[in-house]
């Protein structure tokens, strides 16, 4: 038996305490050992609620997952998310801090030589990403893995194997749907790009295996249940390098239910993920079921799977999942999208060639 | 951090050798020690294989779960069940040898104080259920858990939560489909009644929290494409203690796929599991989806779960899931079941009372 | 251009108002030209309200038929409903009475040599069925339809072309569902039975195209919605002459809405109708659809399809649908299925053979 | 009663001749009375198919539709499809010719103030059809209908009536996905946008009660499955006037079959129609159904009732449907988008001002 790998968390927010409840009561082989946040209150409460508690895995796996924790026997708060980073006892990192912070603590975590789960985005735009991958290869081996974890879902996954087979053809489209029931008055048309849309970015580029040459972000006239000024819902158009396009719809205030689709349509047929079909019930008039309330009751074990995969990996030194690169790319999308949403037009996405940085 | 749960497994056919990969891979907590099978040779090629090969979790598991496998240093054969059972380096025992070995080893996990997983049936009539029953009662504290995984699959748990939740008003009845492929030629009809029909006795008995009080299991003219003699598909009724219905269709020579699905049907609305809507595809003429072929694709995660959950409470000296109670109750229905198909008409299903055992 | 068939109804209850709308506004080749209800007062609004109307057909047919109303330039009342089948002026006599006086009605039409459209039941009791269908074999030809307009609409037609087909093999199982929304405080358990399951009886009859030679009701503990004594739910299992099975679940105070479903289990796969899905919605934390209300929006198209072509059959001299037969085969399962729901066990049908009457 | 309104048909390839045997067998009140066609052979044949066989139209209507047919005691072929129009015993047309001969023939039809119902496209560009609509303003009063029949289509008049319910808010954004099995070798990249994507110019202008302000319509590297140099699939997306936005794949090589659905995205929920879930099968390892080999499977129950609603407006000298101005708005628009297909970029609808037309 090998040693559990020892994990500190930055940010402990909805995702970041997310995760720390996941890696202190789901994951194997792995011990919540250190977690950081600037509201130091919310970081101790959830130190004591998580330190000793491994027995309650069963009851608390509703959600279907394989119960492991090998637990938590202590679970410290640093204050300093650059202090967690360097501590001895901490073997590897989850950032899960606001975006603007990422490049920082990621460049921490490269200086220390620690294996780091990074939540998307890398970080706020495609230059100050592309530093991060540079500097990542100069270290010479991967060690940022990037939260796309769309590509930990089940359904996602059996998409891009049927994809890959080759069964249905070369694939030509993909429609997507990206709807979030409500979000906070916060959260601007510039964050629908780059939070929100960002996921299918990766999707497009992860299940056409290319590059997006060129973005176009449509704003309809937005929906009357939002902030004024806020665009929202957008209507995307991805252009692939290869000539592929996707088209999505990101729709961040749709006031159902968290609903995220995918169709790929290929030469001799379609594939659609998403559709929810579950308890199918027939009550009060009504034939159907309940769309989820948030990403963490649709999503919730492609997160078990990408963190568990991500240990995993980290305890042989490497990563299991979208690479730095991925995070680069995403911005660059992400900004020429921000900028087509602005200008009303198709903008060209702007990225260096990996040959320039990785010869 | 705890010692691992160490294991050990009798019957090593399909169903003890999918345990067996699980326990070595999957499961956290625990560690396959031992395996015992009358056919050595299957035994020690199985040993081999799950011996130190803790690192393939992760790729291993596309199928969703999260892995965390503490792994096998060293997997003995024991030629002898009860050797494995009484062995000091055996801390609980799974039990997939043929049901007519069951009584034997149940009793011998009993003396020893061991826990078991035992896979249906508990033993093959209602008599020798009762004595197991029996026995485990002496013994003071529950030891045996009987394999009815149905429980644990999320949708058959999504169900019985929302029946319970009252949401729907009283259940009142419940269909339910239970369909494989094909079955080998020996699958004679009285075993389509006792190693088929017996999950929908457990997941009626378990949904309506009531026993089975008569049974009726008519023949209709079978499928041709079945074995001479062999009386498949059968439509069983059954009518519980406290009023309510459940009819079954099993029919293990389907063709198509496996198929398990139920709805039940309450005052105020129905609620249908097993829809199998996943990626829907559109090919050849045609939109839909594909069917498993065998159970071990549908219920692959449950029995993860089962598992995991039987190992954590295991640890801890309980059992999480069905109790020999339920084995010996479904042996008594699958008995009245197997009388009703030979006599074609409804049978009085004959159980002592939980009192007259339990006090 | 052949003459209008001029139509005459007896009973303007729903049903029969229903017919008479039809006649009066969508369908073509006939005219309305007398009705007959012993409240008059109902019958001659009625004759006012579809004299000289043919003009709304187009925007009355919202559900989708094409609208053909030749219309009714004047429609009559007549008190006596045998005066009705006299009367010079009608061709042909649409039944929408109760079904007790059906009887004497039919055997009027038979006396005049009148086609007849009678709705379900033929008659109350399988003798005084077995009367009509021996007077109507004097007769020479066939002048009387029942009304099991199952048969007509689309997507029990679509099954029966397919199970014809021979596509999935022979057809070994019908899983049935008959769901009313509520009935009437009035609707008692055997009227469940004669005038609910009654249409199941008949499609089982015409999908096997074989006798039922045994049924079984069950009676589970009823949903407490229900006046006390009504036993609602009812579980039937038709047992054919040629060894296939159907079940049927009828349930008239569901709740939730009407809902029709039939799978067809065959040897080599299955097939289901009455799923229900057309628009699809996500609204409210939901997925789904609505469930209509009552049959006639579920069967309106049904209820036209046979009537139209009825009326053509009938300008010809012919049935185009269920015979007297039918009505006779159907009311004998419901009277041994009465026996079975208050004896509790199964009951043989009583029927005599097709030659016992045809020769 | 009324006399039957007489028709002539121009044109009888499969759309003309399947409007012949509509108006022969399955609409009530109007006879099928000439046929004209280059293809001399063609409609004569074809006239002698249609007449004198009003009897058959019951079997003939297994697809569901009542039959009302009144039959065509004659039916004559006429060379010039202009004698045609002004043969004195016709009373009404349907042009089903070539979209570059409807010019002609539309103005035929004003001067001899005949009720037309002409198949899309109304003219083959905005300037012509923009000459139609002006005529028509000229005479006074509407006899041009265009054969946007989606507009009759049950599933598209439920999501339009759900729509102007304003239950779930404004609308936004319109999902469209339009493919055909296969197209003949000759249809070349601008038919895609003035033959395929021209119905959902329709479909948004009549669902959202808007023009269209700009259009852009990409294509993505084609499908192999298809001749070199045609670009299928195309990705459209419209922007209203309004400020809504659609999106449309039109793939008219997709090989499974025909498939038109769409998706209306409101402020506080979504539509979709277009499922094609009717039947479900379960069969050879694959649930799920079949997809239509074309629009007259799909949509054959919408030509009905579009035909049968003209011939009773055109009875009473109106219509009832799109206009020509509806003709005219689909022509300037698809003229954009040919262009912005060219040019791949965003393009400008150009149209008058309906007030520059009607004052």
């Amino acid at each position: 038996m090998t040693q559990d790998l020892r994990i500190g968390i930055i940010g402990v927010g909805a995702m970041g305490a997310d995760h720390a409840e996941r890696v202190a009561r789901r994951i194997s082989g792995a011990r919540l050992v250190a977690v950081s946040d600037p509201d130091t209150a919310r970081a101790e409460a959830l130190a004591a609620a998580l330190t000793g508690t491994p027995g309650s895995a069963g009851s608390a796996n509703a959600g279907g997952t394989p119960a492991g924790a090998t637990g938590s026997d202590g679970v410290r708060v640093i204050g300093d998310p650059l202090a967690l980073i360097g501590d001895a006892e901490v073997d590897a990192v989850i950032i899960a801090s606001p975006g603007f912070a990422h490049a920082e603590q990621l460049m921490a975590c490269l200086e220390h030589g620690k294996p780091v789960l990074c939540e998307k985005p890398l970080t706020m735009d495609a230059e100050s990403s592309l530093r991060v991958v540079e500097a990542e290869h100069k270290v010479g081996r991967p060690l940022i893995q990037v939260g796309f974890m769309r590509r930990f879902d089940p359904e996602y996954a059996r998409l891009k194997q049927l994809l890959d087979s080759g069964e249905l053809g070369r694939t030509l489209l993909l429609h997507n749907v990206h709807r979030n029931k409500t979000v906070t008055a916060t959260f601007h048309s510039e964050m629908i790009v780059r939070d929100s849309l960002v996921h299918e970015v990766d999707v497009a580029r992860w299940l056409f295996d290319d590059e997006i040459a060129r973005i176009t972000v449509h704003a309809p006239k937005p929906t009357s249940l939002v902030a004024e000024g806020v665009l929202d819902p957008q209507l995307a158009v991805f252009e692939m390098v290869g000539g592929a396009m996707a088209d999505v719809e990101v729709f961040v205030n749709f006031q159902v239910g968290y609903e995220v689709r995918c169709e790929a349509v290929a030469e001799k047929g379609s594939a659609t993920i998403g559709l929810g079909v579950d308890v199918l019930t027939k009550q009060a008039g009504h034939w159907g079921g309940t769309m989820p309330d948030d990403f963490r009751v649709r999503f919730g074990l492609a997160y078990d799977i990408e963190v568990q995969r991500w240990v995993n990996a980290a305890a042989r030194g490497e990563i299991d999942g979208p690479t730095a690169w991925d995070g680069y790319a995403a911005a660059a999308v992400c900004t020429a999208g921000v900028q087509s949403l602005q200008e009303g037009r198709p903008v060209q996405v702007e990225m260096v060639s990996r040959s320039e940085v990785f010869g």
